[in-house]
This record gives structure tokens, sequence and C-alpha cells, in this order.
């Protein structure tokens, strides 16, 4: 297998770049109380001209006081560990199975946040009522399959589910979001915001029932915000 | 168009002071769990004598942790940039309306907590069942229109909701509270009550009805709370 | 009126002293996330060998970052100021009332904190159903009556209720709770505790009905926790 | 009684790394807010051949500001206290008992969060729906009995429960949770994963049923976290 001291110093300079950013962005989950003591995990794809991509994700088991630039594993979209000193995050196949198949996805976030959660458990998509909703989700949150853990069944709920979707979230039955981007800033963002809807529309649903909001305006609504921000949906939808 | 070296010292003095003013009132928003991530807006007018008003407020899509005095904008009252280097908050044409429409308003606020924007997602008025609710409010906390952003529907709907009412908040169906005052700080404090007066209001009826509290009462405690505190009422009501 | 020069040093001593721990314990408040903005308050009497009590208070609107030993401001047991550059807070006239009628009373406490004044607004006293509760409490907290502001009503309120109660808490309907204690850090407390008990009662009562603690069981926690603790009672029950 | 200047100086330094370790321990407690004011504790084995055990526990009454190495108390496995200026916990004989009966057993805290602590009091236990309690917890989160505090009542009702269980934790009815580990850092994860998991399925269960998990599916995730994490279960089952 190829160790980061072979490749070009292009991918090394960028390699250790995407460390530090993915190393930071962790500490948006704790911020924004998505995940508890060590759960959830941040992943970027790092391109590689003329070769093989790679992904940066965070080791196993560590605490989000503990995570540094250096702690970050780096891996091949087989999820074999190419750089680092601890055992690459339980997740880390879900993210590679993405990676492999979704190839312009950059990003990928899972945490067990709480709402996001709640509705996994419930097996129930989050209906689109809010107008911030629409302008992220450009629909419903969609519930992907219950899968276990140990071989590509996770990665492939996600990838069946959120393609040909515009949500750059799922969330896997019994189990919690999962959430891509074109690279791991935009993952969090999609991480954060799910949750932000999904404890609204659930605090919302508790005296009775959202107003509908209609399908054209849901549609002006995406349409608008993707364009303005620049932002091409995750799965070039 | 103008630019703001071409105002007169004071007006650019004033400018600086509100720039920093608004730069700080956006650590509220955060502080009490009002927003995530980039979400949310505080502006605040500069009234320039002898000449058009002018208002401050936050760029678009900046993070809470980036805001800082120099990153405000200055716009004019038909949301113009005047002066910064960042596009100003997509809700800028909001406030701005706002601020043309309701001369006696100074500040403007629009979050989408959590509470507040799922009785917005219901379309159901926050009713006054607290004390403290009758103190600020004066009465219920009533719902704006459905608007699409992109024209003045949004600004309309929040001056006509708000004209000739006691309340210094409307919550936007389907979208999430808009607040005005005097300036920018009663228009941060109102953001704060609303999301807290909607979120005491949530809980208590999540077991059973709040008790009324008589329209006399209600009026007795406004009255009293808005001469002793001294704040007149931001519609000059 | 007498002022703070013309009181004995000891007198000024101890009313340095109770300043800065009033000061401090403020802090709690929104630590414990009992308040938000400027809203609730903490007081402590000062007990005068020979002379008229005082106590020590917050003063009104002063933000939870202003609050210095300070700027705390000092009345007599009528609520007239003796020392301080601000007006004290809009409640003081219910705390001076408890002082006056409950001599053993040391500390008082106000905050609208989230749970405990929505089971306030539904007018329900909350039931005994943790042992914490029953340790802390000893039984239910009560509901006092609606009282306007301006007068002696809700001093007289929290009066009536919490005499021959064993709680120091008491929730004013559609108001919020009053705390009392044998100083202002009892007091304060007891307000942390009553919200911690409302909200865990609330959460417990939303998915069905919470089993009951038998009378027995709570005169034994309560009369053990009361003596192993060597905290008397602070109504001298 | 033995002190601990009598001990050998491997004891004296294991007791004061592991006083060290439960005193920072403790400031887990807040930080993912299981505890208000001086409400929980936690405590750590201290394994002395050719001898009695000993633990480390947090002395009774103290503030989450005021907990440091040398507060820390320690006492024998009959909750004699052996060293430190303090009392030691209220629930130090509940922490004892468990130590003489479950010799694996290495630490153990207790918490009074509100999730787990609503689902005491209605004496239900917690259903096993989410795929990360099948990892933590390998099925439901018993109920314990209802015992008062003041003999062995609590420890035994602990010991009961959890023997024979996957269940690091258990919920004693109208109280609160405790869990166990190999030591005291297992158990803390432990405390943090009942508050998770009783939070969200509290969450989902609002707005409907969760979808049950096959039992198979639970006993292969169990079976699969427990071994790839190297942490062999509390009770070594």
């Amino acid at each position: 297998m190829v160790t980061l001291d072979e490749m070009s110093a292009e991918v090394r300079a960028e390699v250790a770049r995407v460390r530090d950013l993915v190393a930071r962005l962790h500490a948006e989950l704790p911020r924004w109380d998505l995940v508890v003591w060590t759960a959830g995990n941040v992943s970027q794809r790092v391109r590689v001209h003329d070769g093989e991509d790679l992904f940066v994700i965070k080791p196993s088991g560590v605490t989000y006081d503990e995570l540094t630039p250096e702690s970050m594993v780096v891996c091949t979209l087989d999820g074999e560990l190419v750089d680092g000193t601890r055992a690459p995050s339980s997740d880390t196949a879900a993210h590679a199975y993405v990676y492999r198949h979704m190839p312009e996805v950059g990003g990928v976030v899972h945490t067990h946040s709480t709402y996001a959660t709640a509705w996994a458990a419930r097996g129930e998509e989050i209906p689109c009522v809010l107008t911030m909703m629409a302008d992220e989700f450009g629909g419903p949150v969609p519930i992907g399959p219950f899968a276990l853990i140990g071989d590509d069944s996770i990665g492939r709920g996600i990838v069946e589910t959120l393609t040909g979707s515009r949500s750059p979230a799922v969330l896997m039955r019994n189990h919690g979001p999962f959430t891509i981007g074109k690279d791991a800033t935009t993952a969090v963002k999609a991480a954060v915001m799910v949750e932000e809807v999904a404890r609204t529309i659930h605090v919302a649903r508790q005296l009775g029932e959202p107003v509908p909001i209609d399908q054209n305006a849901i549609d002006s609504l995406y349409a608008r915000y993707q364009n303005v921000y620049g932002q091409p949906a995750p799965a070039q939808r």
C-alpha cells in the first residue's frame, strides 16, 4: 500500500491543510450540541490529480478535547489507513462508500443529534414546513434503511437515499443523520441545519399541525437560495 | 450613489459607533441560543440630519466568530450598499422596508429561534398568559403572513402586522420572528423575550391550559412597565 | 433617612461583604439557565444589631455582564434606598415584604425560569415524586395567588403561601418562582432546585404518570436531609 | 482504623493518581448537563495488593467550582473515611455496597440527569430502539426498586438489578440513574450515554412510537461494539 511519504509534495500539503480543517470542524459538533462524549465524525475528500483520492477522518474513540490535526487519520477510498497513528472512526467504511459512489461529494458528517435521531427512531421523514428548510433542503429530509455496521450496508443506504434527492441529509433508521456536501464545512452546516429543522418542527408538532408550504413556494425558495448563495447542491442535482 | 467618505464627520463617527454596537449585539444571538451557524441578523438605523437615513447590518453568510465592526455593512433605506466589503444580509430588503415605513423604529432583529419559529410554523399567535409577557408585549404576539423573499413581501408583512400593535415582535408564518425597537439593543431584547415567552408558554401548554390573565391586568402591567422603565413602545403607540 | 455613612463600621463592613456575595450569586442565575437578559434578582438581609435590618439587592434593568459589588443597592426593610447609584429592582417591594414578615428569612430570589414558570402559568402545584424533591422541598411546591406589581400583593402572596409550608419555593400564578432561605446562597440553591424538579417532573409527565411516593417516605427523606445537612428550613419549621 | 500514611508508597501514589482523575471527571457532569448545584458524584476503586481495596469519592455538598484532588475523600469498602478533610458524599454507602458485591466494578457514578430521572419517576425502563443504545447497553436500561437512603437499600437495589444485565446503568425508581464501569471514566461515559438515550427516545416517543430493533440485530451490535472497542462489560458478562 502506498504511504503518504511516497506522494507528491502537493498532495502532502493538501493533506496537511485538510487535517487542520477537519480537526477544527469537529469542534463545531459539540458547540452546536450535536454530539456527546466521542460520538460523531467529520471527513473531507482530498482530490489527487493523476491518482486515487484520499480522505481525512477522525480517529476512533478520541474525545473532543484531544482532537488535533496530527491525530486525524488519512484513508484511501476503500477505507484503508494511509497515515495516522490511531485506528480510523468505526464509521469510516460508510464515509468511504459515499466518496466512491458520489464523486461530487467532498465532505461527509455523521452525528447522533437528538431531534434528528428521534425522527430516525420513528422512521419518519421531516416534512418541509419552514422557509429555512426549503432554502437548505428543498423538501423533506428522507429516511434511509435500517443497516448494521460491519459491511457496506450503511454507505449503500446513504447513497441510495440521497441520489436524486435535493436533501444533503439522510436519517438512517434507528441510527441518526448522515450529511454530505461539496466539502466538510458544507456537510457540517447541513448537520447543524438538519438538527435545527428537526427540533423546530418537532416542537411545532407537539401542539398541533404546522401549516404546509406550497410545493411552488418550496421550489422557488430552494432555487433562489442555491443560486444566490452560489452553493451547488452536493450531489449535482 | 453617495459614499461614506462624502458624508460629514458627524455621520461617519455615528456610523463607526453603530458598527461597533451592531457587531457586539450579534454576539447576544448565539449567547441566548436564538441562532445557529450564520442565521439571524441585527440592524440599527443611523439618523442623518439634513439627509437620508442609513442603517448598519450584518453581511451575508458570515459566521458568528468572524463578526467585527469592520465587517458590518452600511446601506441606504432602499437597501443599497453604501459602505462595506461584503454583500449585506439577504434579509436587508425587509429591514430597509421597515425603516422606510416606520420612522420611529431604530432597530430590527430577525432570528429563527426554535420556539417562536414553532408557533410561526403552526400560524398560531402566542397568547398573553404571563405577567412578563404583559409587561413586554402588552398582549399576544401576532402572526404575519406567509411571504417569499425577493421583493417587499416580508417587509410589508412585518409593517402591516406591527402597525397598531403593542407587540414589538411578529411571527412571520412558516418563517420566524422579526422584532423592532427604538434601537438595536431594544430589538435584540425583544428577540430574546419573544423566544422566552414562546418557550415558556409552549411548555405550559404541553400539560394543560394556562390560566388566562384579565385584559385589565394586562393593560395595567403594560402601562406600568412602559412608563416605569421609560421605554416608549417602538411604534409610538 | 439614615445613610450608610452614619452607620457603624461593623454594619458598613457587613454591607460590603454582602454586596460582594450578592453580586457573585447573580452569576449563578444565567449559569443554570434560570434567567435571560436582565430578568431575575437575588437579595440578602443584613442583620443590624440595635437597629433596623437592611438588605442588598440588584439594581433595575442591569445586564448580567455589568453586575459588580458597587452596582448593588442597599435598602431598608420598607424598600427605601439607603445606598447605591441606581434604582433598585422593580421586585424590591416584594423582597422587603418577605423580610419584614418572615424574620428567619435571610435571602430571597426571584426568576422566571422556564419550567417553574410553566407550572405557574397553569396554576398547578408540582407534585413531590422525586427523592431529591422530598429532600429539598419536603412535599409539593405550592402555587401563590395572581398578584399585580405596585403594592404589597406579591409579597403578601409569597408570605401567606410559604408560612407553614416546608417548601422554600412558591410559584406565583402566571408569574414565576420566588424562593427563600436562611441566606441568599440557600435561596439561590432553592431557585436552582425548583427549576430542576419542575423540569424533570414535567418531562416525566409528558409520557405518563410518575409513580407517587408514600407520605411516610417523603417525611423520612425530608427529616433526614434537613438534619444531616444541618440546614434548618428557612421558616424555622 | 488504618490511615493513608500507614499504607505502602505504591498505594499512596495510586490514591493520589485516582484523586486527580476523580476530581477531573467530576467536571464532565456539569459539562454534559447531568447535574446542577452540588448534585451527582463519581468514585473509583483503588485496588490494594495484599489488603483491602479503597475508593475515592466526592465530598458532600461541595460545588463543582471547588472540586480539587485534595478535596476528594478516600474510604474503605465499608464506607469509612480513611483520608480527607470533608465528609464523604451522602451516597457513599451505595457506592461502597456496589464495590463490595461487584468485584469487577472499578467505577460508579450517580446523577439526577433530567431525562433518565424522568423515566425513573414513571418506573419505566428505556426500550432499546437506537443502534447506539444496542452498542452501549445491549438492551433496555432497567428500573431498580424504590429505596430510602440511610442503609444498604440503594446499593442492594443497584447490585440486584445490574447483576446478569448487559446494561451498565440502572434507573432507581423516583430517584435517578446509577452507572458502573471497569473504571470511573467508563462509568462517567455510561452516565453521559444513559442521559443521551433517555432524552432521544423520550423525544422520539413524544410524536409516536419508535420502530423496534430485532433482538438479533441488538445482539450483533452489542457483541461487535464490546469486542471492537475492547471494553469488557463492567460485570464481566
